[in-house]
């Protein structure tokens, strides 16, 4: 089968592309062509036996989209996206690229059905972005899209036009509400929820760490892997089972930054916690205090995605995926 | 003070201008200008000592809602919109005034935000189609947007909108999710909600109508001259007491097929009823039996909307706009 990646560069675009080198397979099938597109030309992986293309190219410009369906692949997982802070900051390239960019591929794909009857599985990632305070907890699925940013906004308008063009017959989309993605490898990025993964990270790396918030903050969590897991389980599951609300809550772990920092005592010791330098920031706060402590994602549940249930475990992962599976 | 009206040829747009004329002001202020836009040339309101421009165009033309708002109106009521069934026979034609139109507006009206402050009360008209089935019974206003038909999802958009471009500064922005608009006068039109109002509004003209639904279903309905009322509200409320959850669900009546058919008895008589006509039609049934029975619109109560407590009311109201006071 012939799998696209959009957004194949980003954090979570990379490791998808590891796993599906990695296994060689989607669910049942071999993988015989990837597909990777992303603003950043996406690095070209080692060790596929199949064929790769990579694309460096702006799905958001005319006929980028048509180019990158041309080949018709099976599976699209569209991942490309401004994030948070960043559409927060720039309103216009929020809206280009996480609004228009996502219905361009999705107006493409409805075109390629009407040609030729092309009905791809095509996997979202969307945000608990789209929900906004004030906030029962945990968040039921059925609760309504009231998102406090723009990027939430334009989340809620991608699920909203995945669901329509599923309905319509078009392609066969699941869009799935990650939690924050913890613990984050790479350097820090624009998102305000970037603490959550650098008072891990940091220390685990010997480096020091700014906790801009009070430990009693508790926030909804998964690890890279996770995530992975969940986009090949919506790639792979069977979508008569999914009905008309196409979206899905990912499960996740709730926990406080207490929390983390007691696990990160437990995996790695008294000097790592002593790296959390707190610098307490009332506008990262604010924004954080809107955010979702913890979602009822037993839809999901039943459907056979699954995460982490201890952030030792979270911990865990890091250590093995990012550092080698030693502590340095 | 300066109103523009977009969808001003339209059933609810006609019925605004005629009550904006009536009253020479809109809450404390008088209207000294009105502009009547619509794709369909809208009728010069008679009577009215204020200038008027009325423009035929479209919304979803380049450069249209740049020129409408170019004398900075004080308020904008967005009415413009293809309507449920029409939206799901041409897609195409949906999304490009649904959503693209509405977009441009509110895009238009930003850069005039950021060019010179200007800030408009922008009043939407959404619907109750932005819920979809399996409902409760009333509809809560947090529950979630998961539209069943391409309208609902363009209005689920077009209320994310609102509230981002509200949330922003751009302007300040009031969705309503108006009832099923009963008894509707005219000729019936695409809708599929349209035996709602016919099987009333036909035999008091002494003509027959259809009824292609049992008696026991239950819908969600006011008056034309509630939702003016409704919109004046809307364009005249304090919406500090709205907060950041700009759209509310207007009251309505909740009411069976058989309590219409029973008020319009009580009304009208006998006679009238017997010329409605039973020809149960399945694919009406499949999508009448998808929607809201109830909602619970306590928020817009609290802020001032009011409307209809029982169907005799209802014809009444129309007895007295649309036949002159008089049954014939
Ligand atoms: N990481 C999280 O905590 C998290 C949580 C919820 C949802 N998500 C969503 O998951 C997806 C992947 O997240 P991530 O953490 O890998 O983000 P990321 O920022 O690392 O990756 C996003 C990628 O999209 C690319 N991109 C941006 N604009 C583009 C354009 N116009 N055309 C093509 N590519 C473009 C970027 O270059 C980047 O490589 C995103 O859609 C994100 O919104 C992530
Ligand atoms: N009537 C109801 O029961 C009901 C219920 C919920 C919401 N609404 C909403 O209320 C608003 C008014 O409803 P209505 O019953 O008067 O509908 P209507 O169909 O009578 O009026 C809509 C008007 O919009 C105009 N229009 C369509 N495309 C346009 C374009 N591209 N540019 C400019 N004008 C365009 C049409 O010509 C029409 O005159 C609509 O937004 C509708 O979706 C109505």
């Amino acid at each position: 089968m012939h799998v696209l990646i959009t957004g194949a560069a980003g954090m979570v675009g990379r490791k998808l592309t590891a796993r599906l080198v990695a296994d060689g397979r989607l669910g049942e099938r071999p993988v015989e062509r990837l597909t990777l597109a992303d603003v950043v030309l996406p690095p070209r992986p080692e060790g596929y036996a199949g064929v790769v293309d990579v694309v460096a190219a702006d799905l958001a410009e005319p006929g980028v989209v048509e180019r990158l369906i041309e080949a018709r692949p099976d599976v699209v997982f569209h991942l490309a996206a401004v994030v948070s802070g960043q559409a927060e900051a720039d309103l216009d390239l929020g809206y280009r690229v996480n609004l228009d960019g996502t219905r361009a591929l999705l107006d493409a794909i409805r075109t390629a059905h009407v040609e030729d009857g092309y009905h791809p599985r095509v996997v979202f990632t969307s945000s608990i972005a789209v929900y906004g305070a004030p906030l029962p907890n945990p968040i039921g699925e059925d609760l309504h899209q009231a998102p406090l940013t723009s990027y939430g906004t334009q989340k809620a308008i991608g699920e909203l036009l995945l669901a329509d063009w599923t309905r319509r017959g078009f392609l066969d989309g699941v869009g799935i509400r990650l939690p924050t993605i913890c613990i984050r490898p790479g350097a820090p990025n624009q998102a305000a929820s970037s603490f959550f993964s650098s008072i891990l990270r940091e220390p685990l790396a010997g480096r020091e760490a700014v906790l801009p918030v009070p430990e009693t903050v508790r926030h909804w969590h998964a690890s890279p892997r996770s995530a992975v897991a969940f986009l090949v389980r919506a790639a792979t599951l069977d979508t008569a089972l999914v009905g008309p609300r196409r979206t899905l809550s990912m499960p996740g772990l709730s926990a406080t930054v207490g929390e983390q920092i007691e696990a990160l005592r437990r995996v790695a010791g008294e000097r790592a916690v002593h790296l959390i330098r707190r610098e307490p920031d009332p506008v990262i706060m604010g924004i954080v205090q809107t955010w979702a402590e913890a979602l009822d994602a037993s839809r999901a549940e039943r459907l056979g995605f699954v995460a982490e249930t201890s952030f030792d475990e979270i911990i865990r992962v890091h250590v093995e995926d990012e550092l080698g599976g030693v502590l340095p």
